[in-house]
C-alpha cells in the first residue's frame, strides 16, 4: 500500500487483518506510529487493533505483486518515477485515488498494468464509517491478462471483507465520483462546512448546478457521456448520505496542507482551456482554494 | 449622523470637533459608550478625545438640517422609512455609504433632496488613517437649490478639516468605488486576507480581471461608461495604497455579522439578471459570502 493516509490505512488494515502480506509505505513519523501502536480500526462491524508492517523504504516494492496506490494525486507522478526502477515486471498497480488523471500519469512512467478503483464510501482516520466498496476496472480496452488480474484483485478484497466489483464502465464511474468531488470539495473547504449544511443554502445549490453544467460539457468533450439526470442523482446522493461530512479539501485546508484542488476543479479548468470551453464557476472556486492554501 | 460605525464616528467626530451641532444616532450600546467615553480620535495629524452627542432616538431628526447617512446599505430602506415622517421638509440627506443603490432607495420614501458622497479613504474604528476625502454630488441632473446645497455641505466639511469637493461626475465616481468594492471585498472576506496578499496570488488577479470585465458590461448597460484602463487603474490603486487592509466584508464575517454583499457583488448579479448579462464570477463569490454569513 503506497500511501498511509486514511484510505491506505483502511484498505491496508482490512487486508492485513485477513492475513494478507501487506506493507504500508508512508512518511517516517506515520510509519513509526503504525509500527509501534498498530492501526486502531473502529468500524461499524468490528473494533480491532490491527498490526501491519509499515516502512518509508520504497525498495520493499521489489517484492510486490500488487501495488495499491493511495498517495495524494499531487504525489502520483514523483512517486511512480521513484518506484519505476524498483517495481518487478509482473507487479500490478491499482489506483485508489481521487481524480481522473492518476492512471494516465502512472502509465506514462511504467509499463506495468495500471487499473483504476472507485472507492464509494469515504473513510476517516478515526473510523465510524461503513466499510468502503470498491469498483475496479481497466481504463484502456481490457487486454489479455486484465480480466484475470481484476478477478484476482476482487477475490483478494472480498476475502478481506471488502466488497469489490469489476465495473462495466469504470471511466464513467470515476467521472461520476470526480463530479461529486468537483461539486462539493472546494466549497466545503472554502466554508469549512458539511455537505448537509451546504445544500441548505440556495445560493450554493445554484453554484453546484453551474459547476455541474460546466463539468458535463468537459466530460462530453473528453468522451465521457453522463446525463444531466445521472449527475443530479450523484450529487444528491452525497448530500443525503454524507450530511455531517466535510471534504478532504476542507480537512487539508484546516490543517494548513496543500489540497488536491489542481486535480479536482483545477483539472476541469485545465481541460476547459484544452477544449476551449469556458468554466468560470469551476475557475472561481479553484482560485479561491489556491488563495486559502496560501493564507 | 445616522449611523455610528467607523464612517459615522469619523466624520461626525470631525464636525463636532469643529464646533458643529452634531448628533450621532446609533444602537444603544454604542450610543452609551460614546456618551460616557467620547470618541477617541487617533488620526495622522492629531490625537484627541472628542465629545459628541449620541442617541438611539430618531425623533431628534425633527430638528435636522443635514442628515448624513452612514448606516449599512442593508439598513437604508428601513431607516429611511422610519424617519420619513420625522424629517423636516428643508432637511438635506447626504449618503456616505458604499454601493450605488442607496440614493435611489432613499428617494423612494422621501421627497427631500438626497445627495451621494464617495469617501476616498477607508476609516477604521481605531484610526491611524489619513483623513477621508469626500466627493459629493447630485445623481439626478442638478436642480435649482442643488448647487447651493452642495456648496453649503462642502463649506461645512472644509471648515471641519475634511477635504470635500463637488464631483463633476459623481455617478461615475460611485461606480468606480463600487468596482473596487466588487473586486476586493468578497475575496478578502472569503480568504480573510489583506489586499496586498490578494494581489500576490496569480489566480486571484485573474479573478479580479474577470469580475471587472463582468462589472464593466453591467456598468455600460446602466449607462455608466468606465474604460478598461480606468478600471485597471482603480483596482491597482487600492492594491498599492491599502496593502495591509482587509475589507469591511472580511471584518463583518470575522465578527459573525451580516455583510453588505447583497449591495456589492449581489447587486451586480441582480443587474445581470435585469439586463440578461451573465456574471458567473460575481455570482460565485456572492454565493460563497452568503454561505460564510451562515456558517
Amino acid at each position: 500500500m503506497l500511501g498511509a493516509g486514511a484510505v491506505g490505512c483502511y484498505f491496508g488494515g482490512m487486508l492485513a487483518r485477513a492475513g494478507q502480506d501487506v506493507t504500508l509505505i508512508g512518511r517516517s513519523e506515520r510509519v513509526q506510529a503504525i509500527n509501534q501502536l498498530g492501526l486502531e480500526m473502529d468500524c461499524k462491524s468490528f473494533q480491532e487493533l490491527v498490526y501491519v508492517k509499515a516502512t518509508d523504504d520504497l525498495s520493499v516494492l521489489g517484492d510486490a505483486d500488487l501495488v495499491l496506490l493511495s498517495v495524494k494525486s499531487l504525489d502520483t507522478e514523483k512517486t511512480i518515477q521513484a518506484i519505476a526502477s524498483i517495481l518487478p515486471g509482473h507487479a500490478v498497480i491499482l489506483s485508489l485515488q481521487n481524480g481522473v488523471a492518476n492512471v494516465d500519469i502512472a502509465s506514462k512512467w511504467i509499463s506495468n498494468p495500471v487499473y483504476a478503483a472507485v472507492v464509494y464510501v469515504a473513510t476517516g482516520m478515526l473510523g465510524h464509517r461503513t466499510r468502503g466498496e470498491l469498483y475496479i476496472g481497466a481504463l484502456q480496452p481490457a487486454q489479455g491478462r486484465d480480466q484475470e488480474n481484476l478477478v484476482a484483485i476482487c477475490t483478494l478484497f472480498e476475502g478481506a471483507d471488502v466488497p469489490c466489483f469489476i465495473a462495466q464502465q469504470i471511466k464513467k464511474d470515476m467521472w461520476l465520483k470526480f463530479l461529486v468531488n468537483c461539486s462539493y470539495n472546494a466549497i466545503s473547504g472554502i466554508g469549512q462546512i458539511t455537505y448537509g449544511e451546504m445544500v441548505r443554502i440556495p445560493e450554493i445549490l445554484q453554484q453546484i448546478d453551474h459547476i455541474t453544467e460546466e463539468f458535463l460539457a468537459i466530460a462530453t468533450a473528453e468522451g465521457v457521456l453522463i446525463s444531466a439526470a445521472e449527475a443530479v442523482e450523484a450529487n444528491a446522493l452525497i448530500a443525503s448520505t454524507m450530511v455531517t461530512q466535510r471534504s478532504s479539501t476542507a480537512q487539508d485546508l484546516a490543517r494548513g496542507k496543500k489540497t488536491e484542488i489542481d486535480f479536482l476543479n483545477g483539472y476541469i479548468v485545465e481541460l476547459g482551456k484544452k477544449h476551449g470551453i469556458p468554466v468560470p464557476y469551476n475557475e472561481s472556486i479553484y482560485a479561491l482554494v489556491k488563495m486559502l492554501e496560501q493564507s
